[in-house]
């Protein structure tokens, strides 16, 4: 099948006014130049012999210096004026707000500081990499104190009358008020944590085709990704699949890589992060080809982005019509006999004894995400020292989740996140959030019984067309909630995933 | 083992002179920016999905051109005349020297030249492997006609009162005058083809147990380079080996790959392909760590290059030592029951009827090379027009090896280079002249049966490192014939390989 993409005209066209010309032009070099940037971190984590480090490093300082220097120069701000005043239409107006909105908020940040923060994620990465294999916190502490150090140093920069952790939100999240979330997440501890108590509470026993079959070859597993990206119309001539320690999505409309990796014991873990990630590269693939390097060409926020990888992840591939469709196909990869049923079990286990974010099942996810944003927090705002944090994470666990890691490479180092940015985790629960009210509208629209038809059958082009048409091809066209409302016809709520999930878990476990 | 090193200080230390540090501060990133396009290169060709190719040009074209905005900007212009007046040391002014002439060389190219330039040879190069895949010489044609034009347009840019194609030649040999090249050209021809003639004329029979096994899986020949990387020292952790359409090397100190590729048939192609960019890598591999984005730490020419990977290919890995060592080994692989000296004969055939140049031997070698650098002088030089290439091709290779090929694939789009420059081809030949000449001064030095006993035992080691310790660290520190002189007492001269082809096909081929 053809990639989705949508028909849009390029707004850089010969009638443009002159001023929005010369705008574009600085601007989509600066976009081409981060791009660049893109492969080189994907290549960094998933073909550089370790020793490249640190080239790397200066090559990605080298490229971030540089953006920040074009796009925080005199000449960007004279340009950003001349096309303010040249009367745009809605399409031209959205690229030049969202290039003002960059302008501003990198124009206060040394130029040094951006090159010394890029040099150092790289480090940093190489570091948490390893104090993760060798399970050794110690490590990993000095770069984790070093940069939060400078993340402050930036948000202080970029607002030095703004608390520095909704700043640095606003780097993901820019449209969706730090409040907004607060709300959000307490309407969901108001949900979950009863709903884990009762499914815990519980005597249902789900069924384990697949892990009880015994372990699986990673060229198994392999081939079961294969034919699920298949199933998805994931294109071979704009995409690739390889493996790296942190599964991830990275590139463009014209060139959209997953990764994923392979735990011998649990074949669905590779499964369902490989769904996870086409459903990011469904998002780049859909943004309009000929507005590469444009605001109205790029995605709009990690939430949104997360709601493409939920959507494909949970409402999809998590549901049973799904497994009606696709059991024979996994059982004959993985040499297994699941019934249909079966397999949605499997898929859909609640752990609360879990320890690994990446491996969690829907519900618990967020109590995750919940404990991840408190120690983001208080590590930024100085309420708990870097050296706290193993200490911190295991209570929290503990008082969260009821369990404690025995290692801290199963703890605090877990997630390579700490390794570059603070306060991103809050764009996986947005997402699911989002994921889950973007389900009911296009149940709405398409017809409850023709999409679980199509899941069954396994024709799920129309489902990535109507992701396309409501969310991707837009780009960064409208603010988050703008998107939403467009979308779904009402702003961001936690309601359809609580029903979602109640619904679900309800009947599985047999509330 | 450990990557040899040099062992040199940085430059820029902080008593250098503020007009140096702030030079070097300038070009430092420039060359950061440049080693990070050599990424996206290698990306391009070995893991890139088709499809990214629109987005890749636009990506190493905004690098392009910005690096040749910050390299003939007026702060490099003032920060070159204040570090020449600043009294500097050898090594430092060898840098600066090498600046100066990158930003003399670039300053009167239009940005937009090189932008549109960079775009179009990404371009090209996606139509040059869709050209060579269906032999469509047609497809190629207007890309290549559209390359020499803006090649010619950036000659005349930089050289207006000097001949395009003597310009385009110093983009890859800035030290050696094209008229001493015309002249080894001239020795290399009266001394090759009376030789060629003889060995056609001769009755002798070489072996080739390799070909006669019959056709080898790629991971057997997989399995075949990786032992020879390991015998050679190739470290896993600086360097990773691939597969493309074209064998080809990219890096730097930290990090320098290379790339294979199987021909089922014949697995000593594959075999000698590896080491040929193992000897490029070995040349990254041995510049200093600590020169890394300064001219001190970049290789010096094309020619040179290639006389490291010549010298691997040809004086180690096509000796009789090296397979009385080896061919154990290789039997081991291949599943064949060679003798040394049956291993020998087969790496050492000389094919006249051989159409491709990178299977071809250590003679007819530099007839393709002949053949290819009148062609592209002719078509720089409007003599012939694009549509004349294949015909011209097929005309030269009649004259000048006897055989004709019976596609345009097998003929004048075999490689990759007039997808993006003109006038590279002569650095194969000026490099297996100065690897001969590199080879005899290594003998001098170390003796000769210690270098034979050192390659019989497969100790590389020393070799490695005599190479670093003459060529590698100096960087670009020199011009080409100071370095040849530095390391061999005398200027480049095509004596030693005549010699050597002299002797050792003389013995191979009973004359």
């Amino acid at each position: 099948m053809a990639v989705p993409t949508a028909d849009l005209d390029s707004t850089v066209t010969d009638d443009a006014p002159e001023a929005y010309r010369g705008l574009m032009e600085q601007y989509r070099r600066i976009s081409h130049l981060e791009s660049g940037s893109g492969v080189l971190y994907w290549d960094q984590q998933v073909t550089m012999p370790e020793g490249g480090t640190a080239a790397r490093g200066k090559q990605l300082a080298a490229l971030s210096a540089t953006t920040h220097e074009k796009l925080t120069s005199d000449a960007m701000a004279d340009a950003l004026d001349a096309a303010e005043d040249a009367g745009l239409g809605d399409e031209r107006a959205a690229n030049v707000r969202e290039i003002r909105r960059r302008h501003e908020r990198n124009r206060s940040v040394p130029e040094s500081l951006v090159e010394e923060l890029t040099e150092h994620r790289s480090h940093s990465q190489q570091v948490w990499k390893e104090a993760k294999a060798d399970d050794d916190f110690a490590h990993f502490a000095p770069a984790l104190e070093t940069l939060r150090d400078l993340q402050v140093e930036r948000a202080e920069a970029i607002a030095p009358d703004r608390p520095a952790y909704e700043v640095m939100y606003e780097d993901g999240e820019p449209y969706l008020p730090l409040e907004r979330l607060e709300e959000i997440f307490e309407e969901l501890k108001a949900g979950l944590v009863p709903l884990i108590e009762e499914i815990e509470a519980s005597d249902a026993d789900l069924a384990s085709p697949f892990v009880a079959a015994g372990p699986s070859a990673d060229d198994t597993q392999r081939g079961l990704s294969g034919a699920v990206l298949d199933l998805l119309n994931y294109p071979e001539d704009r995409g690739r699949l390889d493996v790296s320690a942190h599964p991830f999505t990275s590139g463009n409309q014209f060139d959209a890589r997953i990764t994923t990796r392979f735990k011998p014991e649990d074949p669905m873990d590779a499964f369902t992060a490989t769904v996870h990630e086409f459903g990011h590269a469904s998002y780049e693939l859909g943004l309009p080809d000929d507005r590469f390097g444009e605001p109205l060409g790029a995605s709009l926020s990690s939430g949104v982005h997360e709601s493409q990888s939920r959507f494909w992840e949970n409402h999809v591939a998590r549901t049973e019509p799904f497994w009606e469709g696709f059991v024979g196909e996994a059982n004959d990869h993985l040499g297994t006999d699941a019934t249909a049923r079966e397999a949605y079990e499997a898929v859909n286990q609640i752990y609360p004894d879990n320890l690994i974010r990446v491996e969690a099942d829907e519900l618990t996810y967020h109590l995750h995400i919940i404990l991840r944003c408190e120690i983001d927090r208080a590590l930024v705002e100085g309420d708990i020292s870097v050296e706290e944090v193993p200490a911190v994470w295991n209570e929290k666990m503990d008082q969260y989740l009821g369990v404690t890691p025995d290692t801290d490479a199963e703890g605090c180092l877990q997630d390579i996140h700490w390794s570059g940015r603070f306060a991103t985790f809050q764009g996986y629960t947005i997402g699911s959030v989002l994921a889950a009210q973007l389900d009911r509208a296009m149940r709405e629209a398409l017809g409850e019984d023709r999409v679980d038809a199509l899941i069954h059958e396994g024709d799920l082009g129309p489902l990535w067309e109507w992701m396309t048409e409501h969310v991707h091809r837009h780009g960064r066209r409208y603010p988050t909630d703008e998107l939403v409302e467009e979308a779904t016809g009402e702003p961001l709520s936690a309601e359809y995933f609580l029903e979602y999930v109640e619904e679900k878990f309800g009947e599985l476990y047999d509330r």
